[in-house]
């Protein structure tokens, strides 16, 4: 743990099939003004929609309702939902749905009592808030994120083509509450869920492969892997395993909630070349990290191949005997590609709508981090090149 | 994660070499009367004292003490905290030093204000705390219990020779804030760090060992443990490798901060021995624990086979190959006991100055939990026996 650090999450979770149960008692600490968030129809066919609605009115709240929210949360609609909580005085942000509907809650209450504009302030030049920040709370129906508890907030500028993830300090931006209840994740269709499940992959590995130090977290992100890949190979075959599908959500909130981060750089590049993927295309966001993942990982492991020997080892169990080290890394990628294709993942940007003509205009405005090693816009451009 | 679980954990951890620098704006949140709570001289050996003293002077804070509290904290040194506390209008109760410090102020924080006898509500009865607590913080100088990240508050009562822990609610008794500098930790004598190492590796196996189901918690644990054992085996080799004692020292923290312990079922039986060992001996708790554990296991490894073969396996690499579930559990069982012997940790109570007149009462008095099996007082007997 070579770095320093300062850390405190203030979420509270509720986990569970009885999860539920608890909604109440937590709404009666706030005020009575809630700005109800949330997607398409999903949670009104689960009937989610319907008891949330009793609950609040039960407990004396004034509703008003922000719904429609895309997979990729759009600006308009953080300024949409900004308007309304100045508007209704919303004294907390009820998020019903997965991390689309999590961030752009996270984003309006950030933006609402911005001077100036939040997009530039916030996610292009990174601000601090210096602005009132109403408070958030979620309840989850779909899971990869762990924006329930964490302070990112990523969003989509429609006309700038330009998809940026903000995180926000924790004890500003991370729900007060969020409500885990897995059986919620079940009416997810199976490409949505197999996305969901890639994302906190990505997100692990994204947090690994980085450092060259004997880190905790990389102990503790190894087990969070190995965990998830357990539980995803129950999933596919029965969605409606709950001890898969309890694993799988707890696995992301882990996966994501900085706790597995402490004291580590990070790398977060794929997530970057991806983001611009969603801009160009509609593609569901696990989806398009599992295509990019694989190029890119066997673009890098030369420089942190220490790491990417462990990973294969520790991750895909793959044996060293009479290897070189090179050769265990890329068996390790290699068997990172045969579990994508094994939750029946496309492994082509052509699959998922990406055109030729799309790739250097991606290429170019992705953000370049990188762990081991930063990319050029060539070298992303190449990656891209070899996954369509 | 079968199991429904609601999780908040309050605590802000400033970690790292530079993590003293943040004290001075954590007490600026709390008000004037500060009780310094502390053990012996070894705070003032390595300047600690002085340095808190001065930041507690420059934030304009009264200061009023109590130090000399034992390695297994006496109740009447609980009364003598709550007394001041009461006296001076204490504010915030400032803990510096190790689990036995921060326990102890952990339980003058809860007992204060309480009326009645606060032994037999809240230690022995397990009542809800139903009066004012005042906040706790600490400054940690040896690891082991995760004191500094829970609500743990493990007392012994002299007169009645019982050491009962009782874990309070996180919101209630969890530090505000701790620092965790590792560099504070090497003046520890080495028989006190390998104590704190097996303290910690006790507690991950008491959370681990219980449970037939495939939890994430589970995977994290083990993680943890690898991470453990590989940190230990370099600071035996050199006692201030930061590297080795800062993994050590975050793997105290989140060994026992709760959340690996979520949605688990858990053991808790070595404790509870080693508590009744701790009532009659001056035996430092961790060395009691590894001494203890070794004919634990063995005795009720066959209740959770499958588990003790995952152990095995996963922890102590003991390859499967043409063995029985029962012989990779006991090779797991005997790495474990190889490993403490690595950490020159003795194995005998005899030479922690156990007497066999002890064994029955120690057995007698003992609290039956248990995770794969609850055992019979003739049992626990038997286990002392195996170690004596």
């Amino acid at each position: 743990m070579n770095l320093d650090f300062t850390f405190q999450n203030p979420t509270r979770i509720h986990f569970g099939r009885s999860a539920m149960n608890h909604l109440a008692d937590e709404l009666k600490k706030f005020g009575p003004n809630i700005l109800l968030v949330y997607g398409k129809n999903s949670i009104k066919k689960m009937g989610l929609y319907d008891q949330v609605i009793r609950t609040l009115k039960e407990c004396g709240k004034n509703v008003v309702e922000l719904p429609g929210i895309n997979s990729n949360p759009r600006y308009s609609q953080l300024l949409e939902g900004a308007r309304l909580v100045r508007e209704h005085h919303v004294d907390l942000i009820l998020a019903v749905g997965g991390g689309s509907v999590i961030d752009c809650s996270k984003g309006i209450a950030m933006s609402a009592y911005c001077e100036g504009d939040p997009w530039t302030r916030y996610w292009e030049n990174g601000e601090d808030v210096d602005n009132p920040v109403v408070p958030v709370a979620s309840i989850l129906t779909m899971t990869g994120t762990a924006s329930e508890m964490n302070g990112g907030s990523v969003i989509t500028h429609e006309d700038k083509k330009l998809k940026l993830g903000r995180v926000f300090p924790l004890e500003l931006a991370s729900p007060k509450f969020s409500i885990l209840n897995p059986e919620f994740t079940y009416s997810v269709p199976k490409y949505q869920m197999v996305s969901g499940i890639f994302d906190i992959f990505s997100h692990l590995m994204e947090q690994y492969f980085s450092g060259d130090d004997d880190c905790v977290s990389d102990y503790l992100l190894e087990g969070d892997m190995l965990a998830l890949i357990s539980a995803a190979r129950k999933a596919i075959v029965n969605q409606e395993d709950y001890e898969a599908r309890s694993n799988i959500m707890w696995c992301a909130t882990m996966g994501l909630n900085k706790i597995l981060a402490l004291s580590k750089t990070q790398d977060w590049e794929v997530h970057m070349i991806e983001h611009q993927l969603g801009a160009y295309t509609d593609c569901a966001h696990g989806i398009g990290l599992a295509i990019i993942s694989v190029p890119y990982y066997r673009h890098i492991y030369k420089y942190g191949l220490h790491r990417f020997v462990r990973y294969a080892q520790n991750i895909w169990h793959v044996a060293p005997e009479d290897k070189t080290d090179e050769q265990i890394a890329l068996e390790g990628i290699q068997a990172l590609s045969d579990f994508i294709a094994e939750m029946g993942i496309p492994q082509t940007l052509r699959e998922v709508g990406a055109t030729e003509e799309m790739l250097p205009l991606i290429a170019e405005s992705t953000v370049k981090c990188g762990g081991y090693h930063v990319p050029t816009t060539g070298e992303v451009l190449e990656i891209l090149k070899a996954c369509y």
